[in-house]
C-alpha cells in the first residue's frame, strides 16, 4: 500500500466561476504511479465547492441561476452583519452555496485512470473569487 | 491490500424514480471477499444521483416535491435552449437536481458488510429516465 | 494496511443544532495510530447531516435560515401524514434537510492528522433532536 499526496494550485479569475479540474486531478494520479486505489480530493477552503457533473457552459450558467435563486447573494445574512460577525468579506452566500453544492470527493483509480463516466468532470466552483485556491489530493493504493 | 471492481447495471422504468440499490451494492461486496476496507460507488452518469437516507415511499414523494420546488422541470434553462446548447433532451433539471442531490458515495466495509445505520439505504435517483444506467463499485481492503 | 474503526457518541440538546465534531474525529485518528490513509465518517442516522465548512455561529444561523426556506418545517409532507406513513415523529423536514445537506465524509489522514483547511470543520447538523446520536468512523492506512 502506498500513499501519494499533492496540492493543485488554481488562480481563479472571477467572483463566481466554474472550472474543470479533471485534467489536473488526473495529472496527480499519473505522477503518483499508483494504478489502483482510492482518490480523495478536498478543497482546503470554505467558499469553493467541488462536485461532479457535466462541464457545459449553458448548464453551468443554469447552475449559477439556481444558486442565486436558492441562496441569493444578499439576503440579510448574520455572517455579513458586523454586529454578529467579524468577517469583512460579506461572503455568507459563498459559504452557504459551498455547503449545499460542495463535498469532499472520493473516486476510484482504475489502471492509473480516474474512474469517471463519459460526461463526468470534476468541477471546482469558485464562489468568492478571484482568489488563489488549493485542492488537496491524496491517492492510496498500489 | 486488494482491489475489487464491478459494475451494477440498472434499467429504470420511469422518468423520475427512486430505487433502493443497497442489496446490489452489498452483493458486490460479498462477491469481492474483502472483509474490511473502503467502498466507493460512483454513477457514471450526470443525470442520476446517489444518496443515503431512508427508503420510504411517502418520504421519497416528498423529496420529489422538494426537487420540483427547488429546480423546476422547465424554467427557461440555457441547457434546454437550442441557441445555447446542442443537447436535445431538455434535461437541464435532471443535471441540476443531480448536482444538488447526488455525490460519489464512500462507505466502510466492516466484517464483509456495508456499514449503514438501521434506516439507511443507498438510493439511486433516476432524474431523466427511463434509461439503462451503470454504477461503478470499487472496494479496497483485505 | 490496517483498519481501525470506532464510534463517536453524541447527545444533542436541541431540536436543530450544529456541532463541531472535528476534535472527536481527530481523537479517533489519534487512537488508531494510523499515520496515513483514508478516513470515512458516516452518521448511522437519517435525520442528521455531516458536512464540512466553517463553524461560525452567525453563519450557522444563516444556514438554519436557508434550510427553513428551502425545506420548511411543515409543508404538507406525505411522510408526516398518517394516511401515507406510519412515522409518528412528523420529521419529513429533517430527512429532507439531511438529504440535501449531508453526505458520508471521506477525508485524508496525513502524518496522523485529518487534512482540513484552516477554516474547515467537520460539522454535525442535528435536524430532529434532541437525541442520542452515533457517528461511525473508519480509518484504513498504515
Amino acid at each position: 500500500m502506498r500513499v501519494f499526496r499533492d496540492t493543485i494550485g488554481i488562480r481563479t479569475e472571477e467572483n463566481q466561476q466554474f472550472l474543470d479540474v479533471t485534467k489536473q486531478v488526473q495529472d496527480v494520479v499519473s505522477r503518483s504511479s499508483i494504478r489502483n486505489g482510492t482518490l480523495l480530493i478536498n478543497s482546503l477552503h470554505t467558499t469553493i465547492a467541488l462536485f461532479v457533473n457535466e462541464f457545459q457552459s449553458a448548464l453551468l450558467d443554469d447552475l449559477g441561476g439556481v444558486l442565486q435563486k436558492l441562496v441569493p447573494r444578499r439576503d440579510g445574512y448574520f455572517h455579513d452583519d458586523p454586529r454578529y460577525s467579524d468577517c469583512d468579506r460579506s461572503n455568507a452566500h459563498a459559504h452557504l452555496r459551498a455547503t449545499l453544492l460542495g463535498r469532499p470527493i472520493a473516486l476510484a483509480v482504475a489502471d492509473a485512470v480516474v474512474l469517471l463516466g463519459q460526461y463526468q468532470s470534476v468541477i471546482l466552483a469558485e464562489l468568492d473569487g478571484p482568489r488563489d485556491r488549493k485542492l488537496q489530493v491524496q491517492i492510496v493504493g498500489e
